[in-house]
């Protein structure tokens, strides 16, 4: 089916999973969405304070994983991946409603972001609410 | 990069892109989601009445669009695929906030959404907000 091309990458001060928020709200910081230069012309209409939806592609989940305990707590019990958001699961893409901070030609500054540094990103959106 | 697996099909009253309403919320139908046999797990916890969001592989769009005439009307200015919803786009993934109506094993009935009959859908992931 469908195969993804990265239309840009993270650069982030997070550098491994274990450093990174489980969610973008918690304490999580903003980093840079730098953007291939084919796909630069598809920003056009983006602004400074827009919130948006950063798909990523989170290349070190596991795809074989489809019931976690929550939060990686073993108290929670175990739960089908898709009642959660678990990095872990069969296609993993991030969502993440960030606020753009700043465009700087192809680059934006977005946050808060909870990804690791060098993830893909895949699409920009405008939020759902 | 990424390869996408589909985790499921949505079986709806929507044949073809002209008869799709451009948003969920602009009289979409219900429609099924029936999950490949490979993902049933990854639903234990899900419930009916809860609000998901579907993401989908929108198989007949154009992957070469960079900007668009949003809504199809050539009044309205060229804008990047990034600030609009069009399902053409370099990685045309669909975002679709639905409620839960019915879960049959491993059918979920889930509304309203604008999609064609036979689109892929490759997670399902709590809302947002």
């Amino acid at each position: 089916m469908g195969v993804l091309r990265p239309i840009g990458r993270i650069h982030s001060s997070i550098r491994t999973r274990s450093q990174a928020p489980r969610q973008g709200s918690e304490g999580a910081p903003d980093a840079w969405l730098e953007v291939e230069s084919f796909a630069v012309q598809a920003l056009a209409g983006l602004k400074v304070g827009d919130e948006v939806i950063v798909l990523t592609w989170l290349h070190r989940a596991r795809r074989d994983t489809l019931k976690v305990h929550p939060r990686g707590q073993k108290h929670n019990p175990l739960t089908g991946v898709f009642a959660t958001r678990s990095p872990d699961r069969p296609n993993p893409i991030g969502l993440h409603q960030v606020t753009i901070r700043t465009i700087d030609h192809h680059r934006l500054l977005v946050g808060p972001i909870e990804v690791i540094d060098g993830t893909p990103v895949v699409d920009i959106k405008p939020v759902l609410c």
